[in-house]
């Protein structure tokens, strides 16, 4: 079984639990294996000493050898960490590629035909890349305190919205400065895509104000922030995913507009590679949610119960 | 705090531990509020049996009240299950609403352009609605005997197969049987849709045989079980995930190919019916993974550490 234990670091709380400030277990903490010996077992204090020195000797071997140092768990974490991490800049460099190289680049308003070229790599950059990249802080980084890693968490969400904002505002553009003027929030791709934003905004704001403003009063809003957790957790990996549906609509929607079907269908370059791009997003939506899924529980794991964020 | 609570039945493991077959507990189930009392604390024999009754009736009072019949719990358990229901059969309906209003309806080998019809329609069916509430029933019968849920979600997902495979059929025959004939995997959407089908079948079977098969030697593959839990769950819910996106991808392709884009922007009517459609699969993609995300645990509540699976 440990062969396929989850984490490089199973001793931490499970992903859900995201939030432990560590260096201080709260009162009713309750680790599991510091528990007092039923009071009907008759023990033999020296016999007892010594049975304690060799289940911590074991549980010692146990954790350097299998769990933290144990191949099994490390490979996995090198695997989806070096494998996510490639994805995630590789499908922005796939991006700019097919845009620089099959679409002419850049402009600002003089072209609004390549004004609408910031809108895949600015929306494949905020909603894919940053946002990836800030979820897989939490698997990335499950040794670190949790502080830290909210705060990186917040500041790769927070370099998401530059990129989501001038890539919405560019297409929009895009649309209106053409002659005849394109309409807008037609497309079934279009309607995924404000569906998304608004799900990224409202769980910008939530996550902003539960996890960061509350701490102020850290003990007040314990309770909720733990009731939030599994909630935000859930909507995030959601938004993601939804991020990528409406990129893979997107791609779906220029591929028909821009290529012939004869040339699709006949393999030309161009569809290659955004088939490709496709398929890399369709990797990172495996991968990350893989990544971040909710750890075994083991019973010989030391495990805190009540929940402190 | 109660009334974020999650669950009904929060007293259940979660869903990552949805195996547990819970009326025979085994030995090294540790339940948090059957510790005994640490050993140096005095104790009154009477005083403590007196304190005893009344945490029970208050563990008891608190079960009933708060958790099991809760306002909260009930109306976001209520809200969610009626909702993605709705959701589930209410996509399936407008699929073919769509196919038999607009697309002719169906028809076998001796009209290609009609048996295509039958690819959105058996997907949706196999994909969305079998799957869905197949995934969904982690949620609805959390209260019910584990090996008969196992057993249901079996079910519901080998009524899926024979839905996907004819619906794979029907537009492989479509395109080979149309003059011209049509080519096969050259798009965006087939791609998603056979990386789909290869995790749904890869899920099945390796989930068929690790939690039903290997059930023959229970004991023994508890540890293998009891790790692939997490892993099925978050491969499950992916799947699930990509489902929608090949279908949403397939959507926008056929919108683009079926409509004259000055159709589609002038809101015709089948473009709406199409968009809607996507968005109750937007819908759909928000709901079941908030229904079956991990539950938040808290300290008051009765939790088992060791999984059995």
């Amino acid at each position: 079984m440990e062969s396929n234990s989850v984490s490089p670091m199973p001793e931490l709380a499970p992903i859900a639990e995201f939030d432990k400030t560590p260096p201080t277990p709260p009162e009713d903490t309750l680790p599991m294996d510091d528990l007092p010996p039923p009071p009907n077992t008759v023990v033999n204090v020296q016999e007892e000493k010594e049975k304690e020195a060799e289940a911590e000797a074991k549980a010692h071997r146990h954790y350097e050898d299998e769990n933290e140092w144990g191949c099994g768990s490390w490979l996995e974490y090198t695997v989806v960490v070096v494998c996510a991490s490639i994805l995630l800049l590789g499908s922005l460099a796939l991006t700019l590629f097919w845009v620089i190289q099959y679409r002419g680049g850049f402009a600002w308003r003089e072209d609004p035909e390549r004004e609408f070229n910031l809108h895949p790599v600015l929306m494949v950059a905020g909603f894919i890349t940053f946002s990836g990249f800030s979820i897989l802080l939490y698997r990335i980084c499950r040794c670190c305190r949790r502080i830290y890693v909210k705060l990186l968490h917040t500041i790769f969400h927070a370099l998401a919205i530059p990129c989501v904002a001038v890539g919405f505002l560019a297409v929009l553009d895009s649309h209106n400065l053409s002659s005849p003027p394109k309409p807008n929030f037609y497309s079934l791709h279009s309607w995924i895509g404000l569906v998304t934003m608004g799900l990224f905004a409202l769980q910008f704001v939530v996550g902003f104000f539960s996890f960061l403003v509350l701490l102020c009063c850290e003990g007040a809003t314990a309770g909720f922030r733990a009731a939030l957790v599994p909630i935000h957790a859930s909507f995030g990996l959601t938004t993601f995913m939804l991020a990528i549906a409406a990129s893979l609509t997107g791609l779906t929607q220029k591929v028909w507009l821009v290529l012939k079907p004869e040339e699709y269908t006949a393999w030309k370059e161009e569809g290659i590679i955004i088939n490709s791009l496709a398929m890399a997003l369709v990797a990172l939506a495996i991968l990350v949610s893989f990544a971040v899924r909710s750890p075994t529980l083991k019973g010989d794991t030391r495990m805190t119960v009540t929940e402190r964020l």
